[in-house]
């Protein structure tokens, strides 16, 4: 393997979308008065409807949307659901904006530190480039550059976000490897020629979870403990 | 003015392209026996071609096409030109690449670092993305992400290659600042609604510079002696 870049999603991947977003919302809603909602189903109900929506662009019966539009249509069906009243325009965008605000993994600053020594890392993810930006400014990723579902304009796990990402670094997809936590990004990235290395979060979906806690060998190259072990299995 | 983004002409403002394409080409030709080339005339010639290049898209004559090709396509006729014979596609490629490789100005890196901790900084060139990204790799240039042609999908001065990055960004033009050395970047910046700042790189050009040596007061809102001192002039 010639590996020149490192590609990585994000949510769950990099960072811990459930607790971040449940921890930050209650707060908020303390601050407002808000009581009676529990934030971590609030958080996971929202989450359900990322596929859903991102379906509709995927399908091609809606024009590329970027994720903070899709997450705010979701956000407003949620409020309505919840019967949650008396927030102005301001804060329902600053609860909107709770994705720019997600919190890293403890291994995935200093694991992307010592990558970075050593390849082009960069963020191949659903989200927006400002979703990823302020994301990163405020966490500490080190990223290159932001590739992924806007620079593409296509959606994981369409072959284009992929194929497109590797392209603006003008690379080919041999010498690129999509890190994840979840075997069907992998397993579409490895379909694109894509090399694969798979770091489980066993708790990104709470203590119960019972999905993506192994790789599946059959589409995941490289599978690591976390991003440290993933640096130092690449020789960084 | 409430700013939260810098963008950055790159070829000139941030880095010296005449000096670093005509010392690394020079190196390269003793290296391969080409003798008889005054490399920093060479560097100039292709420079001279990178206008003309860039407007067959602007016109829509042609489709957009990322710089790395439209350089490729002016040093093939250079090379034909010059008479430079015994190159393999390797050595061209190597050669075309040489615009990934070329050094920062002295105070862009302490003065990118010192904006970066208080602003999104990001490219708004005409540079593709990978070479952007390589250049960044190799001269330590902290950008928070690559915006500019590729992802706008326009050469400035076109509008959209500004309102494409500042959108991407989520930013109004009102919070973003471009910052170049040259006066009709800049112009074409303030026109679209962003803010707009001038250093000065009086050897650009070399000795005998008579262009951008000061800031048209029309379109500048803030004039700056080098990267540092814009740092300190935005509060950083």
């Amino acid at each position: 393997m010639d590996i020149r870049a490192c590609l990585f999603d994000v949510f769950g991947t990099v960072v811990d979308w459930r607790t971040s977003v449940s921890r930050d919302l209650a707060a908020f809603a303390k601050q407002k008065g808000i009581a009676g909602i529990d934030w971590t189903e609030f958080a996971v109900e929202w989450r359900k409807l990322y596929q859903p929506s991102m379906d509709e662009v995927r399908s091609g019966r809606r024009a590329f949307t970027i994720l903070d539009v899709l997450h705010r249509e979701s956000l407003d069906n949620l409020i309505s659901r919840y019967r949650i009243k008396g927030l102005s325009e301001t804060d329902i965008e600053h609860i909107n904006r709770v994705w720019h605000r997600l919190d890293p993994w403890p291994d995935a600053v200093p694991g992307l530190t010592r990558l970075k020594s050593k390849f082009i890392i960069a963020p191949c993810s659903n989200g927006n480039i400002a979703l990823m930006v302020n994301m990163a400014k405020r966490a500490g990723l080190p990223w290159d550059c932001i590739l992924g579902a806007e620079t593409a304009r296509a959606y994981k796990p369409m072959p284009e976000a992929y194929l497109n990402s590797c392209r603006q670094l003008g690379l080919a997809p041999a010498s690129v490897m999509m890190v994840a936590a979840h075997n069907h990004d992998l397993k579409a990235a490895k379909a694109q020629g894509l090399n694969t290395a798979f770091v489980p979060r066993p708790k990104e979906h709470g203590p119960g979870q019972t999905t993506d806690l192994a790789p599946d060998l059959a589409c995941v190259d490289l599978p690591a403990a976390d991003f440290v072990d993933l640096a130092a299995k690449l020789g960084c």
